[in-house]
């Protein structure tokens, strides 16, 4: 059976509403970044990265969103997830995912996580400032110029709208107002509605 | 026809390295970065984020590498330069794919483009007083866990090696040793002398 290893309010969630969507069976494991669970010998085992999320399967152990987005698209297809039979509309799925985690979620993480790419502390609180900007022109970008309504993809909803959601859960914290992108807005209370996104919130943070 | 759209001593070699290797037939556009080309409005009309690379097909427009070098695979499959029937297999392409773009290029991103995530000049000094550490810590990881050899994912080349090899080119002017990683070590030159890499990189900079 699938099992997924996360941290409450991590991009993990988008993996979790993945699971939720495609109806599959899977266990679910929940880290304590307080704790620094991430970091200990039985979980390096699993994820040397020390990071979340992961995914043990039959196969063996993912990580990393885009790809575990794409083989539960694929290990599920009849849900229907990403159009997995069309290399263009698919590699259109993949773009986005892929500027999700290497542009959007890294201008969010130099909020928390500045020690990855810098030691003095003066450079984390430059970074911290910067962060507002930074994120809010990357929303910017994906309201303009690659969302296409009304589901991220268009017609269809896919993995893309669970990422995306999961990522603009943590525009207020970063001091963007989502507003900002009323189409990202709208976006977010109705990806926020689905019942199977509703149950992986509540799995991990409780009822909402 | 396929257009590449990239500037030189950037991550754009790894897709002119996979349409090489795939045999296809495409042509190609240099940007100065220097000039600021990848700023002016003809090529943001192409590419809105005003990076490299970007891949202009029959279908459209596609940008981010990883999303690229799938496509690539699934448009000349014969070319066998990724697992695509193989969904755990193929996983495990695309997630070390996603940790080069998300983890170990943004890691080198901090020496040049540190006014991405500060505007303290005293923040970028920091970051790119990291960037020997974080870059040799990305490049050990995959030496120690994930490199499996003699290519990244095994008996077969992918289109993994192609992207490794792109950014293992960056590593001198990060200020790493590639001999602390001696299996990545032997991947660079193993990898430099395939034709298809010596024409995709003869293309961009000329006769090696």
């Amino acid at each position: 059976m699938l099992k997924l290893f996360y941290a409450p309010h991590t991009c993990a969630l988008a993996s979790h509403i993945a699971l939720e969507e495609a109806g599959a069976a899977y266990e679910t494991v929940r880290l304590s970044f307080a704790s620094g669970d991430q970091r200990k010998p039985d979980y390096l085992a699993i994820n040397p990265k020390g990071r979340v999320p992961a995914l043990v399967t039959d196969h063996g152990v993912l990580t990393e969103t885009p790809a575990m987005l794409i083989y539960i698209c694929q290990t599920f297809p009849h849900a229907g997830l990403a159009p997995l039979d069309a290399p263009f509309r698919f590699a259109k799925v993949q773009e986005f995912n892929s500027y999700l985690c290497s542009t959007v979620h890294v201008s969010h993480a130099h909020r928390m996580r500045g020690a990855r790419w810098a030691d003095e502390p003066e450079a984390h609180l430059a970074m911290q400032r910067k962060v507002p900007q930074a994120v809010g022109e990357c929303f910017a970008l994906i309201e303009r110029e690659m969302f296409r309504g009304p589901w991220v993809m268009g017609e269809t909803y896919t993995v893309c709208d669970a990422y995306l959601f999961t990522l603009s859960q943590w525009l207020d914290g970063d001091g963007v107002d989502i507003d900002n992108t009323p189409k990202i807005a709208d976006h977010f209370r109705r990806v926020g509605d689905r019942p199977a996104v509703r149950r992986a919130i509540e799995a991990e943070v409780g009822r909402l």
